[in-house]
């Protein structure tokens, strides 16, 4: 719908790159709980078993992965994130089962969305 | 997908309203072009016929109004809104064809946005 090109018009000739963008989230009482950062985030936890090697990873600030994992923590139906405190390896966390569902509805409707997106283009 | 009630589980009793949020916008190379806001800005100059006007009855701020209808105008195939100058009623502004043609595939962009939403919430 929004591939035209000017051309076709008097103006100097050039192609115009129209294109849909949108972003898509999961709030709860309209504060945000899911979006696709805060599932980044979730997955490089998954993959690497801590908070502050996650947040590295994505160039996110410490604090930030803190802000972000108290807010979905509070807002799931039970926690996402699980931090183990103490013994030799203290500062590791881990994904729930929770987190593991959260991730997966969450690719489900940003997937679908990109599809929407593609079907509008 | 997203409704469903803590009451379910060992948590206080309590609804929990998750529900699926997002923004959609129209880009040229990577640039906004139409968003809601501006679709706005576009609809109320139609409506005031004056910039200024527009901004203010949006509480937009003039510089923005300004910044936000020189982008369009920019990125648009030809210009979305004309500045009337001089003359007795000088600072006059007015939607062209190609403007109302810009509100009218956002509204529709929007409107099948809504309805994606609503189909997967």
């Amino acid at each position: 719908m929004f591939k035209v090109r000017t051309g076709q018009t008097n103006r100097p000739q050039q192609s115009t790159d129209y294109s849909i963008g949108g972003r898509i989230w999961v709030q709860k009482d309209g504060e945000l709980y899911l979006g696709w950062g805060r599932v980044i985030l979730l997955e490089k936890i998954e993959e690497l078993g801590s908070i502050s090697a996650a947040a590295r990873a994505m160039k996110l600030g410490y604090r930030n992965a803190w802000l972000w994992i108290e807010a979905m923590n509070r807002l799931a139906p039970s926690p996402l994130i699980e931090k183990r405190v103490g013994g030799q390896r203290g500062g590791q966390a881990r994904v729930t089962e929770e987190g593991r569902k959260a991730i997966a509805r969450y690719k489900e409707i940003r997937r679908l969305f990109q599809e929407f997106i593609k079907g509008i283009s």
